[in-house]
This record gives C-alpha cells, sequence and structure tokens, in this order.
C-alpha cells in the first residue's frame, strides 16, 4: 500500500454535501482542499408525490462542473441506488474515474453499460484496505456491514485532517458474506486521530443493536420446515444478495429449486454470481420456464415487488397479469422486506390481494434492518473519538437523533454539525465553521428529458391532476374584428361529458356575449380578449361546482 | 323498555354490506327481513392516492332508494367520520330517521346544521340499554369504549335470530368518561343465543389487549412535569375527547391554560361540552388571541394536524403560515397519535419541519389504540359464543386474521363469512349463505360534484398528471377544404417551452404537412384528420423526449 505524505499547511478542507437533506436520497458529498476535490457517492431519489409524472430525481452538479478541473474522482460506498444510481447522468457532465469495491463496481457497470458510458468512463477496483491517491487526499476502503455486499466505510485522508464516513452500515458480527466490520483498523485509524466522523443515522432513533442478517436465515429454515408442501414466494430487495444466499441455502435445505424473478434482480444475482459474491449450489437456480417441471412444494420464487410496487412482479402475480406465475390458493407468500415509509398502502394493497386469492402471507419479522441502531453508532463513535461530529443518512429527525447520541458521548454540542445541501463546512484541527454556499438542488428526470420539467410544469400538472382543463377555441377575423368561429368548449378530466352538456352549454353563452361585446367596443387585443374568457369562465365554474379547472383560451386568426 | 314480541316465520335475514372492503371506510350495512330494512352507520372515506382531485367518497345507496319504502332509519353506532360521513349526501336521496347515542348525534347535527338538514331529518338519541323498534327489527344499544365517547354496540333482534354487532371498539376497564364496555349485557344477551356476531377487525392481527386510554393520561402527567419550562402543543384526532380530557387534566394539574385550535377540533369538543361529555375545570380554556397574556410555560396549545394534514393547524405553525401560532426553538410538541398508514411521509414531514424549527418532538408511545386486540375479541367471542362469525371493520387481511380466531375459537370454518361490498349473505337458525349481489360502489365528490367525476374523467386527470397536454389547434375552411388557420400547438404540464421550442416547431411543421397531405388527397373528414394528428405527434414526442402526454387535436370550421 503506497502512502502519500500528507503535509498540513494551515489549509482548510471543506466538506459540502450536494444533495441529501432536503431530498433525501440525493447522498452525494465533495471534499475539498485547496486544488482538490472529490466526490463520496452519486445517489438518486424517487419522486415524491407532488412530484408528478417524474421518473427519478438526481443532484444538480453545477459546483463540480464549475470546478471541473479540480475534481479528482468519485469514490463509492456501496452499490445501492441512492448511493450511485446518477452516476449515468452526472458522467455525462462531470466526466472523472470510478472507485468503488467489486461488486459496487460491478453494479455500477451494469447501469453504465445500459448508458453506453462503459468505454468513456475511468474505473478502479479497489479492496479493502486499500487505498488511492486522489491529489492531496488519499482514501482508504474499509469493510463494513450492510444490506448489500462490499460495503464501505471511508478514511478520508487530508492535510488538514482525517474524516471517516461510515457509508451506510450496521455491525453484523456473523455476516452472510465476508468478513465482519473492520473494527480493528477502525480503532486504529481513530487512535491516530479523526477530525470529523460522517456516520449513518438512518436508525439513530432506534435503542439496542440491528440483529444480524444470519438470523433471517433461520427463520427461513423455520417458515420453510413448516410450509412443507406449498409453493413458497419471497419477495424482498433485488439489491439484497445475502438475503438471497439465504433463502438459496434454506431452498437447498429442504430441496427446492429456485426461480428468480424480477428484471432488477436477476441482473444484480447474475452480477453477484460473476464476482463471487453468492454461492449457488449447482442444480438449484432454475429458468422460470422450468416451473412446470416441479411440484409446487419443490419450488421456491425469490421475486421482486416487497415495496408495492405496481409494475413489479409480485404485484403482478397478485393481480393476475404476471405471464408466467399466478398466485394460487395455498401459495405461501413471505415479504421479507419492510415498507419505506411512502409504501405502506401500496404493500398493503397487494398483501389483500393475495389473501384474497387464497395466499398465506407472512409479512413480519423476516427482515433485519441494513443500518445501525443506537448501541453501534456509539460503538463507532467510541473508536473513532472524533473532534467533530457531522450526522448524515437521514430526514432531519434522525440527524438530529444522532447529535444527541454524539453529545451524549461527550461531544461538545458546538462541534456538531447538521449540513443542508450547498452547506460549506470549513474544518480543521483549529476549528470548524459554516462558511457560505453553493449552487445545489434536485434536476427531474421524466422520460428521456433531464431538468426539463420545472416548477411551473409541475404547477400545471397538480392543476391539471385536481381539476382538468377547460379548452376554449375561436377563430378571429383579424382584419374585420370579427367572431368567424366559435366559442367552442372542449374538457378532460373535469367532468363527464354527458353530466355536462347543459353546463357547458350555458358557459358558451356566456363566454360568446363577452367576447362578442369586447369586438363590439372595439376591443381586439388577445390578451384581452383571453383573460376576460378566463375570468368569466372560471367564475362561472366555480359557482356551478367549486372546482378549478385549468383554462386555456386558444384564438385562431382567419 | 317496550320490546316487541318477535316471532319466526320461517323467513331469512339478509345482510348486504353497501361498502366497505374494496373502498375501506365506506361502513354501510343494511339488514333486512321481510318488509322491513334497516341500515347500520353510513361513512364516507377520502380518496385513494389514484382518485385525483377527489375531495370525498360516499356509497352508492341505489339499493336503498330502489326499496326506499321498507327502509325504517340509519342506526349509528359512533360519530367518526367512516360511520357518519355520508349521512348529509345519503339524507338527502334516503330521508329515513337516525338513532345514535347522544355524543354521536351531537357531532351528526352539526353536519346537518352545515348542509341545510335540521329541519328534514327525523332523529332520536338512545340511551344505552335502550332499545328501539324498527319494522321487524329490534335495535338494542350497547355500551362500549372506544377512542371516541358515547360509542355503541348493537344487539339487532330479528325474527330469524339476534346479530350482535360490536361497532368500533376496544374493552377499557379504566375508560376516562363514563363506564366500561358492558361485558355483563353482552354476556347475557349471548346466553340467550346469538345468531351471528359482527365484530371489528381493525387489530386482529395484533396479539394481546389494547392499553386503556387512561394511560396516555399517566404520560402526559409525566412529559407535563418533565417540560415545566416550555410551551407545549399536543397534536391528536379531532374527535378524541377523551384524550382532550386527559390533556386538560394535565394541564390543569400543572397549572396551564389551554387553547383549543383547529376547526374540526373546535366544533366536536365544543359539542362534547354543551352534551356534558367533557368537564373543562373554569378558568382553563382560553381563546388563542389570549395566549400572549400568559408566559408560554403556561399555556397548552391542542391542536388537529397529527396526521401530518397539509391544511391543518399544525402543519400550519410549523411551516409558519398559521395566523395565530409559530413554532419557536424549544417548544414541546406531542403527536398524540398514529399515523393512519398512507398518511407516514406527510407526518415526517411536519415532524422534520418541526424538529429544524428547534421544537423537541415526543412522537413514540403517547397514543393507544381505540380498537380491540386479538385477546378482547377472543372475550367477545366467548361471551357471545355466535353461530356465525362475519368479521367487520378492516383491511381484507385484518378480515382474515380475525376469521382465523374465530376458528381457533372453536367456529366451523364454513360459518364464517368475509363479506365484500352488495355480497347478501341470507341466514338463520337452519343455515347461512352467499346468495346474489345488488348495486354498491363508491361514488366520488369533487367540489359541488356528487358522482360526475367517474373513472373516465380520473384517467384523464390521471394521463394530465403523468406527461401534461399537447393542444392542436387548426382551422378549416369547409367549403374550399383549405388549411386556414394553424396548425397551432399549446401544451400545459409538457416541458417549458423555452426548452420546447424546437421541438414545438418541428411537430407543427410535421402535422401541417400531415394534414395539407390529406386534404390533398381529399381527405376532410375531421375524424381521419383528428386521429392523424394524434398518431404523428405522439410518435414524433414518445421518440423524441420518451413521454406520453395527452394530444388533443382541435379543428374550427370558418
Amino acid at each position: 500500500m503506497r502512502k502519500k505524505k500528507i503535509e498540513n499547511n494551515g489549509s482548510k478542507l471543506k466538506i459540502i454535501p450536494l444533495g441529501g437533506l432536503e431530498q433525501i436520497g440525493l447522498n452525494i458529498t465533495a471534499f475539498e482542499y485547496e486544488d482538490s476535490i472529490i466526490v463520496v457517492d452519486c445517489g438518486l431519489s424517487f419522486p415524491d408525490d407532488d412530484m408528478l409524472g417524474i421518473d427519478l430525481v438526481i443532484p444538480d452538479v453545477t459546483y463540480l462542473k464549475e470546478n471541473i478541473d479540480r475534481v479528482k474522482g468519485f469514490v463509492i460506498t456501496h452499490g445501492h441506488e441512492d448511493h450511485i444510481g446518477a452516476l449515468p447522468y452526472v458522467l455525462k457532465e462531470v466526466n472523472v474515474p470510478l472507485y468503488a469495491t467489486k461488486l459496487t463496481m460491478g453494479i455500477i457497470e451494469n447501469k453504465l453499460t445500459e448508458h453506453n458510458l462503459m468505454k468513456t468512463t475511468k474505473r478502479k477496483v479497489v479492496k479493502f484496505g486499500q487505498s488511492i491517491n486522489l491529489g492531496q487526499f488519499r482514501v482508504e476502503f474499509i469493510k463494513t456491514n450492510h444490506s448489500i455486499v462490499d460495503a464501505a466505510a471511508l478514511a478520508i485522508y487530508s492535510p488538514a485532517g482525517t474524516v471517516f464516513h461510515t457509508g451506510d452500515f450496521k455491525v453484523d458480527y456473523t455476516p452472510v458474506y465476508g468478513d465482519s466490520i473492520d473494527l480493528q483498523r477502525i480503532a486504529e485509524i481513530g487512535k491516530k486521530g479523526v477530525l470529523a466522523l460522517m456516520c449513518d443515522s438512518t436508525n439513530a432513533e432506534r435503542p439496542g443493536f440491528t440483529a444480524s442478517e444470519r438470523t433471517v436465515g433461520r427463520t427461513f429454515d423455520n417458515i420453510f420446515s413448516e410450509h412443507k408442501n406449498t409453493r413458497i414466494i419471497i419477495a424482498t430487495f433485488a439489491s439484497n444478495v445475502d438475503r438471497v444466499q439465504q433463502i438459496i441455502n434454506s431452498a437447498n435445505k429442504f430441496d427446492r429449486k429456485v426461480v428468480v424473478e424480477g428484471r432488477s434482480m436477476v441482473s444484480i444475482i447474475d452480477t453477484a454470481q460473476k464476482l463471487h459474491r453468492i454461492s449457488v449450489p449447482d442444480n438449484t437456480l432454475i429458468d422460470i420456464e422450468q416451473l412446470k417441471n416441479y411440484p409446487d412444494e419443490k419450488t421456491v420464487i425469490i421475486t421482486t415487488g416487497s415495496q408495492g410496487e405496481s409494475m413489479a412482479a409480485l404485484s403482478r402475480m397478485a393481480s393476475n397479469t404476471h405471464k408466467k406465475i399466478s398466485i394460487k390458493p395455498g401459495d405461501t407468500v413471505i415479504f421479507s422486506s419492510h415498507p419505506i415509509p411512502g409504501n405502506e398502502k401500496a404493500v398493503t394493497k397487494v398483501i389483500n390481494e393475495l389473501i384474497m386469492k387464497g395466499a398465506d402471507v407472512i409479512f413480519q419479522d423476516v427482515h433485519v434492518s441494513g443500518h445501525a441502531c443506537q448501541e453501534e453508532i456509539k460503538l463507532i463513535y467510541t473508536l473513532v473519538r472524533p473532534k467533530y461530529a457531522i450526522p448524515v443518512h437521514g430526514e432531519y429527525k434522525h440527524l438530529m437523533a444522532q447529535a444527541r447520541l454524539a453529545q451524549d458521548l461527550g461531544i461538545d454540542k458546538k462541534n456538531v454539525f447538521i449540513l443542508a445541501s450547498g452547506d460549506v463546512l470549513e474544518l480543521n484541527e483549529e476549528g470548524a465553521k459554516k462558511e457560505g454556499k453553493v449552487t445545489t438542488g434536485s434536476i427531474l428526470v421524466d422520460g428521456l428529458g433531464v431538468g426539463d420539467v420545472g416548477n411551473v410544469v409541475l404547477r400545471d400538472r397538480q392543476h391539471l391532476a385536481e381539476d382538468g382543463i377547460l379548452i376554449v377555441a375561436m377563430s378571429l377575423d383579424g382584419v374585420g374584428n370579427q367572431l368567424v368561429a366559435g366559442p367552442d368548449i372542449v374538457s378532460r378530466g373535469f367532468v363527464y361529458v354527458k353530466e355536462s352538456d347543459e353546463l357547458i352549454a350555458e358557459a358558451k353563452e356566456i363566454i360568446e356575449a363577452a367576447v362578442l361585446d369586447l369586438l363590439d367596443r372595439g376591443i381586439s387585443d388577445w390578451g384581452k380578449i383571453k383573460s376576460t374568457v378566463k375570468d368569466k369562465l372560471s367564475d362561472f365554474v366555480w359557482k356551478k361546482t367549486k372546482r378549478r379547472p385549468m383554462i386555456l383560451p386558444i384564438i385562431m386568426d382567419v
């Protein structure tokens, strides 16, 4: 391991979240020291309920583009969407090398292939314990445990001091694949002195320890032994390779064949197999087409859809729209997951559909979290003993819960920082404070459009969604100021036409009278005519229906 | 208590849910025996996420309208929206007398007053233990406990046998107001023989007993004693009079003045005071305007908004849009509630806003459920010992959980019935089976419109919400088949006009060429022109943007 000599010349380290709090999921943080910038993670998030029609949300990386000459690379902690998902979009504008562990890079490469970016993107797979030099920074990858294999914490060494970034983690003393979190190395780094700790806050409100992933394997064994005569269908997160490993282990133990279903899950399990992150006994995995060759009680289907996503495989099985698999009475269906906040209703809907079809649905206690609870967070603080605490990853309330823990552990309140997107935290051994802001924000992706849907369009969509639209079309003779055709009214999303025939007829009369009145008075300014139509029609419709559809007058000059 | 002699002539009792499973919240069930129909409850529900722009959902009571001569009245179990909310709409079409306990009727009367229905609606307040005769039915009101005062179970006596309907209930041995659930009377009715039990399933998945409402009072006392130096703001359900009573008790004990804020809460507490369902010590309640006359640590604000509703008082306080109260650093804010499924994200949003403003937010363990858990359900079954079990109130999975409990308690599987909306269950001592269906459904209320928004309109709103609309307007000379004006393209909710200028220009060229081509070939049929415009534009836009906006061609004849 080549170690670059790092000298402190009194400059400060800057830590700048370019996403995060305002839009959970956009995990992307710039670390800056003089002429060097490195970026940890590059996540995407899924749209809020009010972002109608939006597919994805990615971070605004204006700051990186403006400082592209100084950006040395992306250092990625693990392969979840909220840490890697925006890479294909951001790399098109900020084309710098990527550094990640093996499975993480494998998952990223699947994305790069899809976006045709493999040739243009420099990549380096990093091993645990290995360091990489990036300008004035050195970054060491440290083994942790999480709900995806190959998750890393990062020790970020700069001339101003060391930052320890946990990534998303838990402490699993008995992990399914690979080693336990490298507590020895973390202690060693802590012993040498750490300026700041950036620690996962997701479960900072929960007391105690998160249970080992391995406990879920025992639960699977119990369920399999109690359901020997039915087909078993298990929904879980596509990227939870260890969970799939344990299902395969139980299946093997109980002599069942395994089908993996759902595009994202097939892709990740395929990658994990190639990279030897999952071990599948021979003749265990079968193709979905082969299912019919085995009796139900000899099969297990592992599927996507544990969050009730309407297009995922499980939802389609439940609603009989899956081409290959339908739920049958007697099927045992296991949700090996917790609903992510916001998905509760969708999950319940799928569970109800499954039960109506006669399935036996198990959805409690077949999951453990991938994030550290309070005792684990305290352990990390106690090993690292940082001067400054910067809670990361979670909603505001989670960050605040960790901030309280940090204070309980003796860190001075003034040394705990909650950073919002764009905040610039300057720090070294002498002190730390927020200094200014850089441009950040959320960019909405809709189909092929990146950033072409903004607030105006979203407000219009919201308006259209609420009460629909009334279009008023008319033709004017530009020379003689005559109403040549119309006004015609067309509505969509407002009321049934049948129900509203009378309403629309009355509305036409009112508009026609108003327009003729304007023309009679020699007023032919289109702006004036349009605003008059809008006002008259809006008042009339509100009085009659207490609704406010969008009103769009269209005038044609003939 | 006058008791009508009830004789069985061999006819069957029919139980017909007119809402329920498909749209949770529409609690309304018809009981029919020969020439008599009575209806238990008449609830509304709130729109699902895909019911864009809808305000409320009410049941389709076609069946009652068609049989209006036989309908004897509405018997109401308690005053929650999902049991009384549709009354103002339904009474306009099914004007029959209402029967309810005191507070329940008080809350209903507030609604009737708003809808100007007081004069035309016959009403009778019923006491616990009292029976009412309705055609061939006799209905006895029995005291239960629930998260609203004056909740009743019903013993419905018919010539074919007795149905015991729990309403929504829990077993609270130490209730805040009034007596404990009348287990003695329930046992007595059971001893005489009950044909069918219709029991609340909401918590049928939860083992154990629901804690007494009184335990929350002790929690309030603890919180008040630990937060003696700050203002206390408590959000809870507007209708939970006992909860408000306990907050007032704690406030009084700790010498604080109480403000009640939020329209629905003010209304219900006002009604509860008038009907002596809450007891407020003199000089405890103050007007919101008086708040400024007291130091923060001498005040408590009880407010609506515990579900994160964006227009409720607490949300407005959190976002600084409340006219009278803003959150200050140091405020103690208590959520005395659990998020109803689907509201989790909204609640978290408000909690985050509150914490960002410096409030200390307490949201765990300051609430108990109003519904019976498994041990309470078992107790009721054991006291009632019904021949048939008809689990009610809850999602399908909850009904199934109770069905399993019923079987554990020895009820034959074939005697347990899960009823969907419109199912007709015919039963007497000889047997029970589902026989046919009656018309039921959900009617959507949008503004003043009741039922004028249906699937077509909702699909249009969904389409508009997803990708917006492109309107193509053109004028044709009907005589000469000439394109006189246009095509013009106007978009809303699609993309920023600036971003799409080029796209729209190109689209116009394509459409113009297509229309001219049709006209050249002598094709002037508007249907053909419109469908050509739709196809061409849709293909073009999909290719360029991967979006499918609604496309609306408008042709004017000049």
